[in-house]
């Protein structure tokens, strides 16, 4: 029995618990919830209180490996889980590692696998940290957009490893977060995250950052990734490629940076990626931590979750196998790769 | 004893009452505050509820107007003048208006010359919507940034005359708002502004409008200016750059419109014009019309509230007497010009 605890999730294997770091709160409260019984991940999950594409699925995992040790039947296991892989329809990760659990036969074999799934996310996030870090110098400044850290993944993170391990490192960086409308992932979760890191950050407005890269304040910048096509367009939070084009304009380099899980196989190009649209709510105001509208009740609003930027604007692609170069990307290296567990 | 009502300045003249609309409280309530004081007329300036710079200086001609026709002596009103000047020490409208008011000599002539003031504010706004709609062809996809219409001047604005003009040719115009992070101009007044006039308008939040650009959602561009350098650089609210160099990737026309009195003769290029960093509170969230923080209490932010955009950027400048191309801006078209009140 395992044990261990992350930014945002905790596991007790002895104890058989699992708690979750309530994330509508941050930044201004922390809290963590009991989700052992897959009941409460469920609503835990809708309510976004636990969220990244990553730690959903992981948390989905740990919770149904807490559950048939608290003694479900394997039938029960199954309705659970089928269960909990509704909770966010979008979200391949939750799917991925839920179908996995369902191919077991056995109780012990959940929790292995579940754990299995646990420590692959770590160590994935070890290994983006590392190839990622090996691009950044001492004294650069670092643009990075959502939140890509613990919150999102069991481990540090896909971009903010990156960013994580540079500091560790020694390398003197400074970050610049946007904010990320309309949900505020940066100017909610990764200033909380930076804080605790004690790396040196500034929260800016999303339309700030092309002054800075102007004002060459900015040298490197590393995004996180929702879904790669194999030619190496890639969707991201909303605003992603907007960050691409200034980077482009001003030549600052642009990389995302993303576990091989993240890798559709299915897809050729980034013109295949459904794009989400969400509720005008979040664009006439802000709707968590609290809700306040600010623009008229009736208002009209465009509010895409992602977008879309396609591989001629990408420097190169930050992988847990190492870098890909847009010309390798190009020339189709995502196609040699195989999505296999990899612990 | 001229009388007339505009979108956020109501002005009697035989009663001798002066009120403007409260913008503090737009777009939810639509208040009118009676401003026929200079004490009370300082303090709405200073508490933003009116706003826009040449607003602000026709609103203050005005009260000064109304105050030498209730009997101030004219030292008193020369120490209203000087007090109103210093409501808010950066608006360039405030002071020229001022300083021509200081210069007059009778009461008959400081009513005559504020009921000028308006009139050329309300006059320059039409023909920069002459001029700019000439641009504008029937079925475009229209950005703006910021708010730039009746709410910021006396008359129907800079950027959304040309808009207003447009629609009311009869062309066939849908219009994309960027929200305007941290201050929301464009979330709460130009959504209000637009819905007033029945102009089509989708509010997006301005990381979404490279997309847009991509999608061929958006044929022109038009933003107002703050500050205009003789080369044709200019400076306006913080966010127009990033804006500026999606156009130039995207090769989507953009256009700064302003009357001559936004030009500073003084001053060669945009390098020197300063910029005002504003308070972090804006940043870290909303300040108006309520306050409400999302972001950590001690992060560290970066707001300037306007930015430079270079010259190299602009398709053409929209000016009261005309559009003046990129290479008429370089060859120093703008030093021939010459700053007179023109009514």
């Amino acid at each position: 029995m395992k044990s261990f605890q992350e930014t945002a999730i905790r596991y007790d294997g002895d104890q058989n618990q699992l708690w979750i770091l309530d994330q509508q709160k941050l930044p201004h409260e922390e809290t963590w919830l009991d989700c052992s019984r897959p009941e409460v991940m469920y609503t835990a999950i809708q309510k976004l209180k636990v969220r990244g594409a990553p730690l959903i699925g992981v948390s989905a995992a740990l919770c149904l490996a807490t559950f048939v040790k608290a003694g479900a039947s394997m039938e029960e296991f199954r309705e659970a889980a089928r269960s909990l892989r509704q909770s966010r329809p979008t979200a391949v990760n939750l799917m991925w590692a839920i179908d996995l659990l369902l191919e077991q036969q056995t109780a012990e074999q959940v929790v292995q696998t579940a754990e299995k799934i646990y420590e692959e996310d770590v160590e994935l996030c070890l290994r983006l940290g590392k190839h990622g870090a090996d691009l950044i110098d001492d004294g650069d400044g670092i643009l990075t957009h959502c939140n890509t850290g613990g919150l999102a993944t069991a481990g540090r993170g896909t971009a903010l490893s990156v960013i994580h391990t540079a500091h560790e490192q020694g390398k003197k960086i400074h970050v610049y977060v946007d904010e990320t409308r309309p949900l505020l992932q940066g100017g909610r979760l990764t200033t909380w995250e930076l804080a605790r890191l004690g790396i040196p950050y500034t929260l800016i407005c999303d339309n700030m950052a092309s002054i800075l890269m102007r004002e060459k304040k900015i040298q490197k910048i590393f995004v996180g990734s929702d879904r790669i096509a194999l030619n190496g367009d890639f969707a991201n939070k909303v605003g992603t490629y907007g960050v691409a084009v200034s980077a482009h304009f001003h030549q600052v380099p642009f990389y995302p940076v993303a576990p091989y899980t993240t890798i559709d196989f299915e897809i050729e190009s980034g013109n295949e990626i459904p794009i989400e649209e969400r509720s005008s709510e979040e664009v006439k105001g802000v709707v968590s931590p609290r809700e306040y509208q600010w623009a008229p009740e009736k208002a009209s609003t465009f509010n895409p979750a992602f977008d879309v930027t396609p591989v001629d604007l990408i420097s190169g692609l930050v992988l847990d196998s190492g870098v890909f170069s847009q010309a390798a990307l190009k020339n189709g290296a995502l196609k040699n790769l195989r999505p296999n567990l990899q612990t």
